[in-house]
């Protein structure tokens, strides 16, 4: 058990108050570090201690391993929190925090190297019983035959794509086995040309998958749990926007055995701390993607819907606490959906930085706001344009988006263009509402041209 | 089932807002009342229509039926939701709405009107087996022998009143049966000097009661569910300060037999809508109070264990339609605590209207706020001193009481005095933490000397 009275929190923004949150109500002294260009950030205000360690742009303070360590020897802190994004999952300032002799909130560098490294994390994943997507695991064989047998074995659709390429040149997607040869080979060209370099390699490839991942947490003392599944289809270019828990429409046993095979790959791989497990769903099959080994922005779906506060479990863990609960004390009741606001605007996404001249968040029953925003906060130029999350709880998902609506349209934000109005029209939009979506439900649907206005006013 | 389309909010403050937003969730159409000192109350700007009724203070306005008739003649509203306190338990207001064809959300005013008077809703509740209070149910007998026989079966201590009269004279708390005589004489002595009227009656005693309840629901199709219980003992002047849900150290049998009692006799008496059964607590018995026949300020403590709407189901019961839920599905989860922030000295608790400067409300896990503040709004002087309830749940009552302290310390109001302070120290002290509490607990601490500072600053 290690002793830790002071946390640094290497982050900024909504993401720092909630690590803030969890830190005070356990008792734990906090220090804020913050950039040149972030001295009004929210937190820093309820902070025990603040400490200015560079300018902007994140290169020179929030990336740098060597400053975040200087604040926290400066400052006598025991434990750092990286929260998300930045250094979150780092495995070299995760290896320079445990020399250091401090306590990392997070799994060990270790682990975290191992699972930053996609092949070895499939690998770990493979061996763990962990389903993932068929692919040639190495080079496509030029024999046809070969591939052919190898095509057959993976499955149609299938993708080629050039081993040593990227941006979509050198890669077809194959639909039947009779298009296999013409598209490798015109894919194989295609690299040759554009990358000097016709190696090949081939997956699965899947048409409508769904995005649905499974929150777990670990501790030093052997146990694991998981704590119910999300669904974050709704993405834009690879980006979250709209996430919910549980994933609707995936039967609960199918969810409940991927859940209990998530918390014992914790424990086989030794993993500690907060993690997800990232997986596409579709026809009925989840495939793994990937472990995000840091807290996620989306954990507050997951909240609502077990009462579980999953940072202050996660700073326990961290602190060698043993979990504070058993899988017989998770229960996931009702349904939860989480909107991320970003100041940016809502037709073209194109971030919107500027002086925050009203806010006032939505409130009342099963509606949770976690944002840094204040009347008069100047939202920075230099970073993410994620400036709130709404989230709600509904006894039923069609309950949590008539309250997700009713909070969206509660919301006043003047002075900067926000995501608001994108969110108005997805809460009425008839395949969201349907829980009819993929990973590609955003981008089929434009809503920005049918748009009636772009701002979002006081009312 | 009746129709509805348009409610009109007979009330201000948070609670209209509260009740705005359950009719937004369900679809409906909404009309806000104000007077003349209320024109920019949070909730109208998010009404469909508003209308002024009249001016402060509220006798010319909020509490004057036929205004509020007319406003919904005007507006055609179908429904009318009173809130709480103002018209919401006045069986005169309740029997004109029915006359004038339109839905009261609450129960009927022949309930209502029974419910009020308090012999009457005695003799109700001991039919329907409720514990009650023993007492003389009528004048003490004038023969010293009846007297000490009466005085045996109720109980002591126990207390005798002047019938006719109040303000302490003629009372006398009896201890043991040999104080009896002497107390009835010196009582009977006093009432004659003080009120012309010698005539006594005595009741049970109780010198450290709790106050508990339970909520119930009820439907027009004949079902009824009680959704767990609260202690509101904290109270000053009768004025409820902190709600708890549930009732922390009373053994959850006890507790589900008297709420399965509450349940049933909701069916016996006909009664429909959202009610509270008050109670007080000693020794492991229960005495039934009196009978809310409204919302309640501290219903959001029962929303944040059962994940339940109250005021949406409310509305929706009031409408004809039958519970959405069943006994079964009602389940009490974790622990929630309710601090009344009232716009207050704290020391001295005199009322400090005027106009808020800064209003930042505190978020995160397990915290939600009710509140109609907002930067620049001006707190008038001709009611209610109630500006927003901060509302926390955690997995254990010391987990919402940390989670309290840290959103009581991130909420941050300039202009106005508030009543967090005392709230800061209630947090704190070690009776209350322990919940070593009594209806008199807030009276025997006297938190306004040890004070440090009488405002809450920003941090």
């Amino acid at each position: 058990m290690r002793k830790v009275e002071t946390v640094l929190i290497a982050n900024r923004g909504e993401i720092a108050l909630r690590v803030l949150r969890a830190c005070r109500e356990l008792g734990l002294r906090t220090v804020g570090i913050y950039s040149e260009a972030d001295a009004s950030l929210r937190h820093l205000s309820l902070c025990d201690r603040t400490i200015c360690i560079g300018p902007a742009p994140a290169a020179k303070s929030y990336l740098d391993t060597e400053l975040v360590l200087r604040a926290a020897r400066l400052t006598q802190a025991d434990a750092i929190h990286p929260g998300y994004g930045f250094l979150s999952e780092n495995p070299t300032f995760a290896r320079a925090v445990e020399e250091a002799g401090l306590v990392l909130i997070g799994p060990s560098s270790t682990i975290m190297r191992r699972m930053g490294d996609k092949i070895e994390a499939k690998r770990m994943m493979l061996a763990a019983g962990m389903p993932c997507l068929p692919g040639s695991d190495g080079p496509l064989p030029e024999d046809m035959d070969q591939a052919s047998a190898l095509g057959a074995r993976i499955g149609y659709p299938l993708i080629v794509k050039a081993a040593g390429g990227g941006g979509g040149r050198g890669m077809r997607i194959v639909h039947t086995p009779a298009d296999l040869r013409q598209a490798v080979q015109t894919a194989r060209e295609e690299a040759i040309r554009a990358f000097g370099n016709g190696t090949l390699y081939g997956e699965r490839f899947l048409t409508h998958p769904r995005h649905v991942e499974i929150q777990v947490m670990a501790d030093q003392h052997g146990h694991a749990v998981w704590l119910g599944d999300r669904d974050c289809s709704v993405q834009r270019r690879h980006q979250k926007v709209i996430e919910e828990a549980p994933a609707y429409g995936i039967g609960r046993d199918e969810i409940a055995r991927l859940g209990a095979l998530c918390a014992a790959t914790c424990l086989k791989i030794g993993y500690v701390g907060a993690g997800t497990f990232e997986f596409l769903y579709e026809d009925g099959a989840f495939y793994f993607i990937e472990m995000n080994t840091r807290i996620q922005v989306e954990h507050p779906v997951t909240e609502m819907v077990t009462g579980i506060d999953i940072v202050r479990e996660q700073i326990r863990v961290a602190m060698g606490e043993p979990l504070s609960l058993t899988q017989a004390d998770v229960r996931c009741d009702g349904h939860a959906i989480e909107c991320r606001i970003n100041a940016e605007n809502p037709d073209t996404f194109m971030p919107g930085p500027g002086k925050v001249t009203r806010w006032l968040a939505p409130g009342g029953e099963g509606v949770r706001t976690d944002t840094h925003l204040y009347d008069g906060y100047v939202v920075p130029t230099h970073y993410d344009s994620l400036v709130a999350k709404l989230i709600v709880r509904g006894r039923s998902r069609n309950e949590a988006i008539s309250k997700m609506r009713a909070a969206l349209e509660e919301t006043e934000v003047d002075g900067i263009p926000t995501t608001i109005p994108l969110h108005l029209h997805l809460m009425e939009d008839e395949r969201f509402r349907a829980g009819d979506i993929s990973v590609h439900y955003l981008e089929e649907r434009d809503f920005s041209r049918n748009k009636k206005d772009s701002t979002h006013g006081a009312g």
